[in-house]
């Protein structure tokens, strides 16, 4: 192999693009190997299969399986069958549960031969090196955290689909141009600490350091074992584990060459349909908001209606409001956590503090139902308390504002290539373009993120019923397979792209 | 002094009696003395005074000031104005300040001469002898916890008023015929433990020992220092401050005699009229439910509204439902508590358990509110999910259950003839008649249950702006003595009808 001098390609992107591509040593591999269908151990590059070898790349069914059920022995949640894989999850962000599966990804990802990086918001980069070292690394990323009630698939098939990247690339004897890796982002959920995709929002410049690291635990989720006095920030939740990593949490100091993740749909269309492959082009806008309603404590048996400033009669016909609206627009509002002060049976809440979530495919719609529900709620606040000259206050504040996303077409191309390679095997008879389709995400991921910075887009699979974060969410090993072979061939295929001659 | 025999007279009453009347060894006081308008410091046995030495009675409103407020030093609450006294309370029933409290009010009534007694509830009968010893002694009675946004006269005032009356009896020379006493009742507002008057209700043989005992704390109680997954019983906790006493909490083991209670109205109807004072002929009746809605858990941006089992929304339904049902039958519906399951964001609630407090005048009306929401709520729960086929579950748990009470008609008529003497002196040129008036109470108090087994009824005072269970709830100076005069005479007039010959 000769060093040789060459200019790094990058891929044309809508977005801000990673530092300016430089003049690097670079390493080639002698052309002369070839990939037989047979993969010999021999290393090959990438950019020397042919189309076909990479077409028959296939991650193996019950090696992905084991990585997905082994993770789940730290914070198995609710059981809801008699299997041994037939509980839910419950593995809060940075809880010891989640400090265990990582001290595993990074054991794991290390025996094959990756170097590791964790970064001050907990972040873990694991990268197998390329045979151009100096540039940046392409990645599969997902995370590793659940929500409290959740199950086995949701951000774990990620994560899992990444690892078994890793070890088909080594079986098969493939060598990659740039590196590749597997990222876990930190606290995607929003669970434990209450904004989703936090860690990749940091990363992306979009969220500031500092506003993460102070973030508070939700003191109420379920089966949290800490006082609700006395809630952990993040930046002491990441210490307490070993997480806190001293890699600046940036896009500039640690560049990605791409992002690309694999999730299950969490949604009823896929199933539906029967069709086995979402390729996702777009997330749907969404907004998180706390609505801190403000009445007056007084004495439940005592005082007439008239005579009320009730906080929580207030926000209950808020929530009822919330979603009537959200429908006429055809979005969605959602509220999830409910905090009552003082919380006693016989004392009129004088405090409420609830969250909404709502979204829509456009985020013009966001913005219509955001007006809307500004106005109705200081019109129920305004009338409850009327009486007594004391109406209930409404205040709202902004958590996350994510408009929505239209992913990168190179990833898609990426992506529709290698799912067209891989069902066609599952066609038989049928036309293979009825088993795949473009499709929008509801939920945010973390590639909702990285799309600000990084060419980035996912892939989905169906899940039984469209059901998530539930402990009987659940996707069959044949459509978890199939999604982990589609983005290793995404990622093969991005990785050809980006240095293809 | 010639020890007699006597026969001990009860006064009529419409509830189960004390133990049959014995003979006893009783010690009479000789009749010579004379109570002078001075109140000469030779004691004075109640029977002996005029009917207008028993009119001149008054508490004295400094002491009673400095008694209500020196209590208040133990778990002050959220300040609202600049002066010393100008903060709620936040003294949870057997915590710390609690403790501190209870510590004081038997050094206090030791100190006035009384025997105190701790019973398996932790309620303390601090009694000051009488000249006859073997008589059960009639009590005013009533509580040192609060709400945890609470005030510094809902109970607190009923206590202090005892400890004043001893003082009076004390200071004037006055003995009794039968001891008169004060009781400390345990837990009365059900903010921590979740059913209010529970100690008295154990007392009356109304609510099981076990049941109490067993009793968790509600572990979002505002300010509660303890870890949401441990929730403390009451009996652990009566032990952990020492007050797990070891005489049965039974009118069978402890008689009372009868039983005086003081309190703010807690509500707008004294402070409107400009009255001074209420006698109470009844109590409101009211059931306490928790309320247990399952729906199912899932993801909040890829579910849509059809296809949702959202425990939440059907529940904040329910509430707005509950206030107009009430609101029709003239009663009142309150919900204090929520809690919900998993309690994240992007999570639609699978569980939510809220309190629901109703409340009328009438028990005919409670039942009718009630079997109305019955239907009304399994409606609601019926509707949402019903898109998935798996529409949401309404399970009611009965907490409480008071139908409405009437006093007795021996205490209110000593009541009645108090509040005319008291008032008197502050009528002016005005009818003292105006001055007070007969009065329904709203919210449940301890007197429910003694009513159940003793003679008892209340007295009221003013409060501003009808509000209690708030830190603002006020009394002033003024209202407060003339409530504590009011049942000074009324448990003096009550001794000489029960002994008179």
């Amino acid at each position: 192999m000769n060093p040789i001098l060459c200019r790094i390609s990058l891929p044309s992107s809508n977005v801000k693009r990673i530092p300016p591509a430089r003049i690097l040593h670079c390493i080639r591999a002698s052309p002369s190997r070839r990939l037989s269908s047979q993969f010999p151990r021999q290393a090959m590059l990438t950019t020397e299969l042919s189309e076909a070898d990479v077409s028959a790349l296939r991650a193996n069914k019950e090696r992905l399986w084991n990585y997905i059920h082994h993770s789940c022995q730290w914070g198995s949640g609710i059981r809801w069958g008699d299997g041994p894989t037939d509980t839910g999850m419950g593995r809060l962000s940075l809880s010891q549960e989640d400090k265990q599966v990582r001290d595993w990804f990074i054991e794991t990802t290390k025996a094959l031969g990756c170097n590791v990086t964790v970064d001050e918001m907990g972040n873990i980069f694991a990268v197998r090196p390329g045979r151009r070292k100096d540039v940046p690394a392409t990645f599969i990323g997902s995370h590793l955290d659940t929500q409290p009630t959740g199950g086995r698939y949701d951000g774990i098939l990620g994560v899992c689909s990444g690892i078994e990247m890793l070890k088909v690339l080594e079986e098969k004897g493939i060598e990659t141009e740039g590196g590749v890796g597997v990222v876990n982002w930190t606290n995607e959920e929003g669970a434990r600490f209450p904004i989703s995709m936090v860690s990749s929002g940091v990363w992306a410049g979009k969220i500031p350091l500092s506003t993460a690291h102070n973030l508070h635990e939700v003191p109420t989720v379920a089966s949290l074992p800490t006082a609700s006095s006395a809630p952990e920030t993040m930046k002491s939740a990441l210490g307490k584990i070993g997480y806190l990593g001293t890699t600046p949490c940036s896009h500039t100091a640690y560049p990605i060459a791409a992002h690309f993740e694999l999730h299950i749909e969490q949604g009823p269309h896929l199933i539906t349909a029967g069709q086995r492959v979402g390729v996702v082009t777009a997330v749907q806008a969404y907004r998180w908001y706390r609505i801190n309603v403000t009445g007056r404590d007084t004495h439940t048996g005592t005082t007439a209606f008239e005579h009320r400033a009730d906080a929580l009669y207030a926000s209950a016909k808020m929530m009822v409001r919330a979603r009537e609206i959200a429908q006429k627009h055809g979005g969605l509002a959602s509220v999830g956590i409910v905090e009552i002060k003082p919380g006693s049976v016989n004392t009129i809440p004088g405090f409420v503090s609830f969250s909404l979530d709502f979204r829509a495919a456009d985020t013009a719609i966001v913005e219509k139902c955001d007006a809307e529900l500004r106005e109705e709620f200081a019109a129920i606040a305004a009338e409850e308390g009327s009486g007594i000259g004391k109406p209930c206050r409404v205040e709202w504040v902004l958590d996350l504002d994510c408009p929505a996303v239209k992913f990168h077409e190179d990833c898609i191309g990426c992506v529709t290539k290698s799912a067209g390679a891989v069902v066609v095997d599952d066609a038989g008879q049928a036309d293979p373009k009825s088993l795949y389709r473009t499709i929008m995400s509801g939920a945010g991921h973390d590639s909702v993120f990285t799309s600000k910075r990084v060419p980035t887009s996912m892939v989905f699979v169906p899940c039984k019923d469209g059901v998530s974060h539930h402990p009987e969410e659940f996707s069959s090993a044949e459509d978890c397979v199939t999604g982990a072979s589609v983005i290793l061939q995404a990622v093969v295929r991005y990785d050809r792209m980006r240095f293809k001659k």
